[in-house]
């Protein structure tokens, strides 16, 4: 393989940490950029590490410009005796997105992951008790997804939730559009498992 | 829709540029951003940034930190009667990789194309001309991609070209690996009518 200029390798390399990027995938990104012009690829690189001055909403820990986010602030929303426990910002946007949740968010930055060293300290497990004292929750949803450290984070919750709160998870099932024949197991299972009088 | 800050939608903006990447993996790859540390964001502006410094080749329009790559200097291909025609410098790293071509290589910058304003002169075809007289190259063989662009591009080189240059186009067929029955009809086409005695 030829060897290519430092430049290059080094965008390759950061490019290639990106989510879905492979090394493949960064060279086209690569070479697609070489042909960008210059005020285009300075942007890119000002944009980009921009990201550093990004803040997170001191309640919910939604990204904002402000020290509360608009959300929080929602009074339609504030007094929502409903909180949405969610991993990251992404999840709350696609919830937000359905326009079905009215309630309050939480973003727990993650979820409980040992082998990664990710513990209750390295998410916002104090800031969620903090608000369900403070805002008189009444029902926690759990929307985090389907998996080992997603189930075991949900019932970490669940535990160091007082009793008096109402812990649900979202439902699992078939998604709309989806087709039977295409569909996994475990998903066939749940959709069995969670049915519904029709 | 949630109004994200400013920063976020910068970096979803410029982000969504690259190849392949759409406005909702761009909001993931910022997503898995915030996370990095903050190093690892300043080395991926600057490393993406630093692009701008990348240098062309003046011979064949290879990435390379010199003047001149190590590939036209290399004297096992410098004095090779054989120009490979590239539209872009991955393509060449592709064919490398194959390590089945051993003489020079032109990387053309693009193919033709009247609706973007791509004409001759936005290309490397007076280089391409250049070498070829230079070089006393005997065959030029077009490794442009088969498209209605690549085509006409391939056609109007050898139009350009002096009438002694043998011009000749990769083959096209079934790739080693396909299956028949998943191939398009016009690779099968392709296939049927380059077939050679086994």
């Amino acid at each position: 393989m030829i060897d290519l200029p430092q430049v290059v390798k080094e965008a390759v390399s950061v490019l290639g940490k990106l989510p879905g990027v492979g090394e493949k995938s960064a060279l086209r990104m690569v070479t697609a950029m070489t042909k960008w012009r210059l005020e285009d690829l300075q942007k890119f690189s000002k944009a980009t590490g921009s990201l550093v001055n990004l803040n997170e909403c001191e309640e919910c820990g939604m990204w904002t410009d402000e020290k509360i986010c608009s959300l929080c602030l929602d009074p339609k929303r504030a007094d929502a005796n409903v909180l949405c426990v969610v991993e990251q910002v992404s999840d709350l946007l696609a919830i937000e997105k359905s326009g079905q949740f009215k309630g309050r968010f939480l973003v727990l930055g993650g979820v409980l992951n040992p082998l990664l060293g990710i513990g209750p300290d390295q998410l916002r497990i104090n800031k969620l008790l903090d608000i369900v004292g403070l805002h008189k929750t009444q029902v926690v949803v759990l929307a985090l997804n389907p998996s080992i450290e997603g189930d075991a984070t949900c019932a970490y919750i669940k535990h160091v939730l007082p009793n008096e709160i109402s812990v649900e998870r979202i439902g699992f099932g078939m998604p709309i559009g989806g087709s039977l024949e295409y569909l996994d197991p475990m998903t066939i299972g749940k959709a069995l498992e969670n049915r519904k009088s029709f």
